[in-house]
């Protein structure tokens, strides 16, 4: 009888924006971990620390921000190594992931290390991409319409060949990349058609056309594409 | 001074993936409106049925099931008059909608209705295609991937064409055109890349193999095609 691995999805930052479910599971945590940069906070820990135990044990994973895929790798390697050993001895292990844990989340390097051996239970959250959608009081898409994700770092060439034919586009992960896709997106014609999201639902929500968007983006920011003639009919 | 319409998701179902901002909401409610088939319960009402105020008014949107837009559009004009007039009366009014209110949501015909007159607020909620996931046990996408999210009503040729170089696939509004779909995904060689995932979070989910998913799907069935080789690296 192992313990079982909860992959909880803690929502976009309102901590409001919890669900019930989430917030029984970790209220009840003997053992709780989750991904941060070395040295610093989780953000997925900062909106639920106030209702973490103050008994609860805590599996920090410091995962190095590099692209190269090794370190990050060990970093998961060892997460999971310690995760193990709890569900081993028997405790569950809640895994605390900004959104949801299936959408761009790194719960899945969790899930791939443990999955064959412990029970694993995935607690679906609020993506940033619907609440980018209702910070910016847009429809993401309706009817017969299709939704297109793409993450910032495609090359021009696959990004242009994505948002042809597409109707609405999200883009996530803009961070440094925000002049190049605002220049690849005015050259696509879709300037007028672009809205920039940053830290929605976050105190310091903020949302302007893409033409007024910082050249600095954050890491929390997210560019929606509506093509449709009006967004609202 | 009138009120303020809240589009308020409730998630895919389980009344647990409600978010606290959501129940807050509903419980200080004095005007829950939403819409349903004409002398049927409504879906979203009754995944918050427990918690909606024995004293609200309720406001319930009748709309006719057809393909044909007037019928439709006639029952957002009379529903959105209803919550026009308790939002001049200075009464709040919280809409209950299925998911998130901007994904494939009903929401929008009433936004379009009211917001040039009256505060909208929408609140994320839990979709379904992160519930599927969570349901089916797959990632949707990570690292650099795209997602694509399709209705089933599109056509074979639509459909090809928007599976062709995309990633992970989601499709939505499945119901009836299951066999289609899954005739379809083998033809592309993409059948044993599919998963049928059927009322993800209630009592009675199901999830399958696309071969093995049944003729009739029922309205809240979707499909998920993971087109990497190892979903969970
Ligand atoms: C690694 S992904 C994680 C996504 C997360 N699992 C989810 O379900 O939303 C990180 C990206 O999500 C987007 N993001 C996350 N939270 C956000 C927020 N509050 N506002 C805007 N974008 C956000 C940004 O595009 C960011 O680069
Ligand atoms: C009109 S759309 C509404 C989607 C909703 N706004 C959301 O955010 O999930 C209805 C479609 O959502 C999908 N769906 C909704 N709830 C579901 C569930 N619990 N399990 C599987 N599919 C579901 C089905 O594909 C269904 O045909």
């Amino acid at each position: 009888m192992s313990g079982t691995l909860y992959g909880i999805g803690v929502g976009p930052g309102d901590p409001e924006l919890l669900t019930l479910k989430a917030l029984r599971l970790i209220e009840q945590a003997e053992v709780v971990a989750y991904p941060c940069l070395p040295g610093a906070e989780s953000f997925a820990r900062s909106v639920v620390a106030a209702v973490i135990p103050a008994e609860a044990r805590e599996i920090a994973i410091e995962v190095p921000m590099t692209s190269a895929r090794e370190p990050a790798q060990a970093a998961y390697d060892a997460g999971a190594a310690r995760i193990g050993a709890e569900l081993e001895a028997e405790r569950d292990v809640v895994c605390l992931c900004e959104g949801d844990p299936l959408f761009y989340g790194s719960f899945m390097y969790l899930h791939a290390r443990l999955a064959s051996r412990f029970e694993v239970v995935v607690v679906p959250g609020v993506t940033s991409l619907t609440a980018c959608a209702a910070a910016a009081g847009r429809p993401l898409v309706a009817r017969n319409e299709a939704l297109t994700v793409l993450p910032g770092p495609l090359s021009d060439e696959e990004m242009r060949r994505r948002l042809e034919g597409a109707e609405t586009v999200a883009i996530m992960k803009v961070g440094r990349h925000l002049p190049r896709l605002r220049a690849l997106l005015a050259g696509e014609g879709l300037a007028d058609k672009a809205v920039y999201v940053e830290r929605a639902t976050l105190g310091v929500e903020r949302v302007c056309p893409l033409g007024a968007a910082p050249d600095e983006a954050p890491y929390f920011s997210m560019v929606l594409v509506t093509k449709g003639a009006d967004p609202w009919l």
